[in-house]
């Protein structure tokens, strides 16, 4: 099974790399974007026939390991 | 408009962030992850009405700037 784990900073965390990111689009002409947030995308193959199983496990790997809670939220999707 | 611009490594190149994560969630006791995979996900605000128009400038922006198409393909989705 596929499991896609978005992980992203909260509202209100300073994003330097997405800061970075905007001004270069800037400097490029492209002056129609007005905010850029960098996340990141941790695509999982997980070997589990229960959905919900595999669900709560990915719960607890975002939670330990993938994502810090502290700045930051995450979604898990499954395919 | 929101738009979200997905970029992950093309198959067959190496991807030692996924390897590490790979490990360490195994290391953790979630034998159960075949594959990891890790991409990055760039949240845009754009300011443009016209889907297709926005559309058109997020593939030139992945094209120059976000995505680094020798390694990396990427996705585009409109919110």
């Amino acid at each position: 099974m596929k499991a896609i784990v978005n992980v992203y900073l909260k509202e209100g965390v300073l994003d330097p790399q997405g800061k970075a990111v905007h001004h270069a689009l800037g400097s490029l002409g492209y002056n129609s974007v007005t905010d850029v947030r960098i996340g990141k995308q941790i695509i999982l193959e997980i070997d589990e026939s229960d959905k919900d199983i595999a669900l709560s496990k990915l719960e607890k790997m975002a939670e330990e390991l993938l994502a810090n809670t502290v700045i930051e939220n995450y979604t898990i999707e499954l395919e």
